[in-house]
This record gives C-alpha cells, sequence and structure tokens, in this order.
C-alpha cells in the first residue's frame, strides 16, 4: 500500500544527530532547569529566539509577543476556546484545515465558507461574506500553501484581507506551519506583517521544518490577547514540554536553520514535481491539479460527478490512498476533489503511487460512466 | 526570601544521568520514530507499561484503558471538557487542587465542598450532599496525601466513595500524582480498585516520582470513556510529546524505580519530619497541623480570625512565603489555613523559614490581638 493521504513531514532529513548533541547538552548543562516544571508562557530563550524569527519575517514583536504552545493544534484549540462562543461566525478558506474545522465546531462556531481561486481566498467574496454576516468574529486563513489546495495568497491579497478585518472589526487567524518550506516562487510577507492595530493572531510550528515529535508550535499576538492566553494555556497543559523547549532552543542557537530548510525544500521540490509530472501525463481528461509553491499537499479536482469515497475504495483496491476531499468543506462539499501528500515517499514510490490512483481513477470513471466536464 | 509555596519536586533527586542515557538510546535506536508524529492515545510501550503499573496497585486494565496525556492539567482539563456541561454538579474535597476548580469554573461547574476529617472525605457527608444534589454528574478526589491538606482516605472509605457512586450513577474522578510518595503508613488501594463497573477515571503522571518537564500524565478509564477521550485529545493537542514518552519508556525499562522512588520518599519524609518538628516547637497557641503520610503538602490552621493575606503580607517582610488557603475553597473559605510545601527546600532552610513563619504568626497575632480559640 502506498499512503499518499496522510500529512507527515520526510524523517529522512530530521537532524537526529544534531537533535541529539542539543539534547545532550541540555542534559549537561541545564538538566535540573530542564526537567523541573516551567513557565506557561514558555521558556524564555526560545521566546525570543521565535520573536527573533518572527521579526525576520518583517513582523514587528518581542519576546512578550510570544507564547510556546504545545503545537498548532494546540494554538488553534486555545484560540476557538477564548475567542468562540456558540452562533459566532467564523470565515474560512473554502476548503481548509480539517483538523481547525474540528475545533472551531466543537466551540459552536457558525462556519461560513470563502472560496479560492489559485490565489488563495478571494478578497471580493470575503467582503460580500463580511457584508453578509456582521456578526463576524473571526477569518481563518492558512495563506502558504494551503492545506489542503497548496493554494499561496500573494502580498496585495493578505494587505487587502487586513483592510477588510479592520473596517469590520474582525480578528484574523493566520496559521502558517508551512512558510519555510518554499521552494519556488518568492516568499510574502505574513499577513500580520500588515498588521499595525494588533488584530491578528499570528500561529506557526517547529512541527514541519524541524520535527513534529518535540510538539511546539508557538503564536504571536497582541499583549492584550497574551495577557488571556496565558492563563487559559496554564490551565489547559501548565506549559508546553520543558526538555522539548530546552532542545529546540539549543537545536536553534547551533545550527544553520536555513540550509536545514534548504535540504527539505530541494527534497519536496523534487517530490512534488515528480508527482505533478506524473498527474500532467497520467491523470483523465477533465481532471486537475493544484500547482503549490511549496508545502506538503496538491489538491486534485475530478469531475464533480466522482464521488471520491468510492474512488477510495477503488484506490484501495489498487494499493494506493489519498484523503477526499469532502472533511475539508466547512459547509457545501464540491465534490470531485482530493488531497495528496508528497512530502513523506521518495520519488520512485510517488511516481509509482499517481501511476496506481491514476489507473483506479480510470477505472471507476469508466464503470460509473464519468464524462469529462 | 523562603519560599514554602510553590508545588515543585526536589531537583536533587531528578535522575538526570539515567534520563540522558535514556534519551541518547532513544535518539540512536528510535529516532525518526520519536521525533515524528505520534498517536493520539500515546506510545503504544508506554501504555503498556503504564496499565502494568496500574495493575501492580491492583487496577484490573490493559494499555486500552490507558491515555497518556501532555500531564495531570491536561487530564484534568479533558474530563472537564467531556463530562462538564454549564451548570452541573461536581461535588469536591473542601478545600482542593486549586488548579482543579479553576478548570471546572470554565466549563460551568457549580462546584459542592465536601468536609474532610483527617481521613479525607467524610462519607456521612458525601452521602448527604448526594442526596441534596441528586443532579451531581462527578466527585472529584485526590484520595493520596492531598493537596492542600495532606490528607489519605483509608481502603474502607474508598470502598465507600465507590459503593455511593454508584447508587447515585455518578462518576468519580480520582486524581492520585503523589501516591508513589509515600514515606510512612500503609498503601491504600486506588478508589479504581473498587470499581467495576467502569465509572471511576484515575488520574496520575511522571511529575512527582520522576521529572515535571517531560509534560507527562496519564488516565486509565473504561474503553467506553476512552472512545470519546481519544478524539478529544487529538483535537486538543494532536498527541503528547512523542520524544518525551519515548524517553520515559526507556527510563522505566531499565532503571529500578522503586529504588528511586525511596529515594525520593526518604528525603522527603525528613523534610516533612523537620518541618512538623519545628511547627510543633514554635506554632503559637491555637494553630494546628496536618501529619500527611506522604506526598509534599501540609496545612496549618490557625485561628479563624487571622486573615491568612495579610498574615503573607507579614509573612514577606520576614523573608518566607507560603500559599494562604482561600483559593483552595470551592465555597465558604476557612479563615485561617495556609498550605505549607516541604518537597522543594532542604531541612536547614524548611527550619530557617518555619522559625520565619511563626515569629511573623505571633507578632500579626500580637499587632491583631487574635486569641487561640
Amino acid at each position: 500500500m502506498i499512503s499518499l493521504a496522510g500529512g507527515l513531514p520526510s524523517p529522512d532529513l530530521f537532524p537526529v544527530k544534531e537533535l541529539k548533541k542539543a539534547s545532550d547538552e541540555v542534559f549537561d548543562n541545564d538538566g535540573k532547569t530542564a526537567l523541573q516544571y516551567g513557565m506557561a508562557a514558555g521558556y524564555d530563550k526560545l521566546r525570543e529566539q521565535v520573536a527573533q524569527m518572527t521579526r525576520d519575517r518583517g513582523v514587528d514583536c518581542t519576546a512578550d509577543n510570544v507564547a510556546i504552545t504545545t503545537g498548532s493544534e494546540q494554538s488553534l484549540d486555545l484560540v476557538g476556546k477564548l475567542l468562540i462562543n456558540p452562533g459566532d461566525t467564523v470565515l474560512v478558506e473554502e476548503p481548509t484545515y480539517l483538523c481547525t474545522l474540528d475545533i472551531l465546531r466543537t466551540y459552536g462556531a457558525n462556519l461560513v465558507g470563502i472560496q479560492m481561486d489559485e490565489h488563495g481566498m478571494r478578497m471580493d467574496l470575503l467582503k460580500k461574506a463580511l457584508k453578509e454576516h456582521p456578526e463576524t468574529k473571526l477569518i481563518y486563513t492558512i495563506p502558504n500553501f494551503q492545506n489542503p489546495t497548496g493554494h499561496t495568497i500573494p502580498n496585495a491579497r493578505r494587505e487587502e484581507m487586513e483592510k477588510l478585518a479592520i473596517a469590520n472589526g474582525v480578528v484574523i487567524l493566520e496559521d502558517d506551519p508551512y512558510n519555510r518550506v518554499r521552494y519556488s516562487g518568492k516568499a510574502q510577507f505574513p499577513v500580520k506583517h500588515f498588521d499595525n492595530t494588533g488584530n491578528v493572531i499570528y500561529l506557526s510550528s517547529f512541527s514541519k521544518f524541524l520535527v513534529p515529535g518535540l510538539r511546539l508550535g508557538w503564536m504571536v499576538a497582541d499583549p492584550s490577547f497574551m495577557k488571556k492566553l496565558i492563563p487559559m494555556k496554564q490551565s489547559t497543559d501548565l506549559h508546553s514540554d520543558n526538555l522539548s523547549q530546552y532542545i529546540a532552543s539549543r537545536y536553534l542557537a547551533e545550527n544553520d536553520v536555513t540550509k536545514h530548510v534548504k535540504q527539505i525544500c530541494d527534497l519536496y521540490h523534487k517530490r512534488a514535481e515528480t508527482m505533478m509530472k506524473e498527474l500532467d501525463e497520467n491523470l483523465p481528461e477533465g481532471s486537475t491539479h493544484s500547482n503549490p509553491e511549496g508545502g506538503m499537499f496538491l489538491w486534485v479536482k475530478a469531475p464533480e460527478t466522482v464521488n471520491t469515497v468510492d474512488l477510495f475504495k477503488e484506490c484501495i483496491k489498487h494499493h494506493v490512498a489519498f484523503v477526499p476531499g469532502a472533511p475539508f468543506y466547512s459547509n457545501k462539499v464540491k465534490q470531485g476533489t482530493f488531497r495528496l501528500n508528497f512530502s513523506n515517499a521518495d520519488s520512485a514510490t510517488i511516481k509509482k503511487g499517481i501511476d496506481r490512483l491514476c489507473d483506479a481513477m480510470k477505472e471507476y470513471m469508466k464503470k460509473n460512466e464519468v464524462k469529462a466536464e
């Protein structure tokens, strides 16, 4: 079975040796402190380092704006817990990260999907939705290599999103775990770069450019938000794993992270190109795929008469797996869509997997008399 | 300043060398797996080890009953999130762990305090409260060396608690982080030992007998509860730190944990005895303290006319700190109470700290004309 389903980064490039060195140094130099209870907001030095990384991307901030979390999933959950009351409207890209949808639903959010084009969330539709939903509390966006579509929002559109949010008194939740994994095109500013009023909550994580097993993410936000966030974080898990925070901090201090990230980008670039070439050559007529400039995913649109749950079953018979599109939709599911992951299989496996997928698609379409639209 | 306030285990006995060895072996043997995403319920091998530790204490369970959490604080939060709806009544020991009160309040619980004697929660009062509050959903108990009082519930009373819970269709949340840190008296069974119907949710943690910096706790519960818990855990932080789970697992497999725990117990015993002796000799007339058989805390009752917040200010002038009793109460605060910690200062410091405390108490009482009751 070849899985193109999950969202795992490639373990081939986990810096095991370097992390072991960092870990040994933590035990030798800071053992008792790293193994003791820590601060709810996170290890001070790591907060400083995260603030520096965030300033390097054009966001004005200090360690006081940073909280370390138990991964982005916790950041999302804490924002939901703090900001969303039952019935609050949240505007989300349609489709979007399914776990965020789950979290927002847990807190009773009324989810409204905003369609995207190849440059991400459409600002004309965002404007319209804000007008139709004056009760909107939050806009949720994944601006870089969006999960699941792979789309990236250009700077101009990001600036416009922030202006629309300000004009409507709405908070933006910017979820940006993939930003460093860019293998083509030009880096865009975070939406938070355009934030002069403190209405953007920025999230990122170590999972995609370092390792996900150190369960560490972070939030960058206005002090007024931090004041509510930190006690909430404390009553959720006291603080994030202290040893891992010390290890991550040492790793950042002692290694050429840019060089490490470049290796990841080169590898994912090769894998993404292999996947896209194979799709271009073999996808049945009427099916298309997105062209991400980074990240881990691309998105396939087959004709809408394709039921991807049934297609999935056909694929399992062909020993290949993907994630059907339906759970990524907040409201009306667009049929015929599914997500492919290119980070966690080597190029030969990807090639074989896509061949199997396309065979399965053709078989399914023939059997079900699907016509290209 | 001598702090007898916090709740930190002594870092003097953190097994730094042994944990470094375990960590090195994890990097060498399981590096890529330990640093990758893991399972929401926790690392399989660690779940097995926890199940074994729990069976050793007389609880019938397997790894399927175990979930690893990001510390007991998260266990408490997840139980609150899953079980408590606004207005639900929760019966708690009065006083009890203040963070649990915070969490339960966050979820809108109606808290009802049950008075304790030196053997913990009084069963006659529990019975009465269950009758008065037929809407009760949960009984929350810390059966061993309770925080903040240090009281321990004997087996017979535990069995009775479980019978009362069953008879009233109520869940028991058994929070047991301190059980291994017993330095005198005889180990009692967990309340969950008496559970034949699956109504007891048992919590414990690595924080008090290993280290708290590996932010790891666990829950042992019925499969029907696990089925709801695991997806909730997943949408809260995906899973707990994977590297730390692997390190804890290796540590448990390769070290004589019983011997390590004995060292902790011996140290805390010495510190507790120093504290109690010094209190016996110096506490002003009309003040008493509890006599814990383990754990990290003891509880002082001064005359009820003593305002412990004002006393605290007096103590700060004498360069010693404690935690005033008020925040540990769910409802009506019993004045004149406060908590002392004996795990995180050496005996000489404890002696000096208690001398300062007693001096401050005497000064406060004289100034405020407090009479012994």
